[in-house]
């Protein structure tokens, strides 16, 4: 259950660059690839020919020729030529709207026609020379609402990632969470304690002694359909905290677009942008890296959580306070995914 | 179809000494851990919170702990504690009968009422400083039914295990099949041939000639639920076989635990229990090694038939005379099985 | 969706020389072997007691003997014996017609009163000592007919091997199909082209110039239930073409055999044979080896395409000039097919 009229990240521009891509999201089996003048085309991966995968093909002066019988696809999905045939009377395979932004590839799965570039999420910080952004992708085997669930509560970060980010203090602290519209924001501080590893490396490479009590806080947003951005970061105790000065903290947010593939499997686009150091690229990728480590440890967790509610898929499950972000995220969800159903929408 | 109000052998005590253990047994996804005191527990394999698989968790202070939010789980499968949460409310999740005895950890799938552990099947060598014991365990993709033909019928023995312990004269000797009660026994005596490699090996271990006449035996013990205990040995020919003087004989007990994952699948604890050199353990690890080769041969005979099965469900199959030991142990089963069903406990 | 009634290429001799070969062939799962002098034998994997693969077996003296229980049986699908038992009431299994001829094991999986080796596709290369032949075995995931598609339509070479035989100037050459009775003949020829790299290392094994233009022809002969034989060759440019003397030009035939595993994979035996230099190994190899990489091209696409129509099954194809070879082979299949049907049988 995912809505489909969204935009949702498909993949990043390096993975278009070289060839066409094959991928399937929210159910629909695309090929994502460069265009006329580089211009991001998206389209069904489905030769109207004999079926072969558009994927498998080329691209030869902006457009993509399939690599079975030289049918060249137009980005509308209007076949333009094939050797030695007439085309016009070819059958029309989809398109989809799709736009290179922000560094990322978006796609809209949904209807075409309610496709709006400009509500594209806003993220400032892949815009300015200020902030600095590492990431990757992981294939993760599970529903994509359970990875909401697990990061708009960070309460597992003790349990999940006991050795980089977790500490005790976290589940000790309390957490509101509030809801306003399409957005959902759940915040916890955790002042007078000591910073985690992850942390301490952070601390240290934005010059700021390591080895201090610090305030800590995590601020997690949610927005349809499935990202969630979740400022973190520690401050010298008693500075501040969130609201420091700049020279008394380090801070970043920790970006999240979570793009279903099945109802059960997702693409997991996770990374970190940060406002300290933003040209030192050893620390990018060593935060990168980092990252890497935890996220790996929350898809083990995931995938069988979800091998778990599939063999029971009738079982309830406790909504705790801690579930607050998750529950309410949801509920926004289930209201977008109704309005997409043919009744909401004959009436 | 197997009786689940029965002792099974879940794992053994070394595979839960450091962590939890998740395996399926009957079906069942079961979380085994040491609890209080070292104690085994087992509890149905799902966080009452959000469905995480509690096998992922940790042990602490006799508790499991889940890894996903630190929800502490009692060994009865009332949740004991969650940080930040009344817990009172929680539904309870199963817990299983479970007892550690004999090298083993036994588990009850089915309803907890009935659980006895005096009913545990009485292994007499596993509690004597006379006798050794070494085994292993495999997975294997078939119903355990058809170990249990298997292991019933040593006729296979000269076809699938023609290198270590098969002889021609196997399939020459009658074989005689008897049941009392849920008690079946196969008897089959070869007298006076040349013994085969892995039983010249266990004359040599035990200080006697390996290269003269030997009068040879196997007798299969099934108990329900799917237990089969094997004596084997051989004695210098003509001197009283089975109830030779122990100087002039070396016999064991192949041990033979099958229990059912799923309807198509099992784990299978195998291994030899011996009353000569008990305590030569270069001797444990080379028996041991030969099993592993020997029951390594049958679960690819097993897997073929099974798939064979699986394509074929409604083909009758041949009941010979060599077959009565797996006969009479599957009508013994089938009757179990009918017990368990509703209407008969209903009636 | 494939006649039964038909001789379809099984496997190579070579491939039952040692032991007994299980393989699944039009959804009949199949065990051939050698049987009394060498004489080839197929019969239904499943051995008639347990129901054990009887491809894990051995064979003695001739005859199959069951790798389970020793049950030892004959070409015709009775069992001859098995140790300690009369085995006279035992069940037929079914049996296969299969023959050995020109260098395959040919089988009939379907009615065996119909089988008649004269109408085995009669291969003149195979019997002659101007000709050599090489050729190799793929398992590729796609229904059978996706396979015949591709090889009466060769405008895909352009495309899909485009570093070996590929060349524009295929799919510029008008192609003609014919059809009569059940032969479908497609035929292109290109004339005054440069040869691609596999037609110039077969000029340079023909000792003739390889960088002169040259008239090149591809003649594909489909015949049912799925032989699609290929008479490819370049000549001299204005040498006669597909007639000049031998002298001036080289030729071969493509052998491709499809045979249906289930409706959505197939053995494809493919191979060339050729009229020159028939002795020369070294060349035969390379062909095979060229060949190999040549054809493993095609799987890649046709097993996309064959995931492609699994999830759109009810999807209209385009049937263009260009697949007419396909398109009329498919027809003669449908005819066999449907000839096949209770009700066809009954009228």
């Amino acid at each position: 259950m995912f809505p489909k009229n969204a935009w949702y990240v498909a993949c990043t521009p390096t993975e278009i660059d070289d060839k066409p891509l094959g991928r399937t999201i929210c159910g629909e089996k695309i090929v994502f690839y460069r265009g006329a003048e580089g211009k991001v085309a998206a389209l069904e991966d489905f030769c109207p020919h004999r079926g072969a995968a558009l994927s498998f093909g080329q691209v030869c002066e902006g457009q993509l020729v399939c690599g079975y019988h030289g049918l060249t696809m137009g980005c509308d999905g209007k076949t333009v030529s094939m050797p030695g045939q007439r085309v016009q009377g070819f059958p029309r395979i989809r398109s989809y709207p799709a736009v290179e932004r922000y560094g990322f590839i978006w796609v809209w799965p949904g209807d075409a026609q309610l496709a709006d570039a400009s509500t594209i999420h806003h993220l400032e910080w892949a815009e300015s020379p200020d902030w600095a952004y590492g990431g990757g992708m992981y294939h993760v085997k599970c529903d994509y609402r359970l990875m909401i669930d697990n990061l708009m509560d960070l309460t597992h970060e003790t349990y999940v990632h006991t050795t980089s980010i977790g500490q005790k203090e976290i589940d000790e602290a309390p957490v509101t969470t509030k809801a306003e519209g399409d957005h959902v924001v759940t915040r916890r501080f955790m002042n007078n304690v000591m910073p985690p590893p992850f942390w301490r490396a952070n601390l240290r490479g934005n010059q700021l002694a390591d080895d201090v009590p610090v305030d800590r806080w995590q601020v997690c947003h949610f927005t349809p359909p499935s990202h969630v951005m979740i400022e973190v970061g520690v401050a010298h105790a008693g500075k501040g905290g969130y609201d420091a000065d700049p020279k008394d903290k380090v801070s970043s947010i920790v970006v999240d677009f979570l793009t279903p593939e099945t109802e059960t499997s997702m693409w997991y686009f996770w990374g970190m942008a940060r406002n300290f150091a933003p040209k030192d690229k050893a620390l990018t990728a060593q935060i990168r890296d980092g990252q890497a480590r935890v996220f790996a440890e929350d898809t083990v967790v995931l995938e069988a959580q979800q091998r778990n509610l599939s063999l029971h898929p009738g079982r309830k499950l406790l909504m705790l306070n801690i579930d607050a972000g998750g529950v309410q995220s949801r509920r926004i969800l289930d209201r977008l995914i109704a309005l997409e159903q043919p009744q909401a929408q004959a009436a």
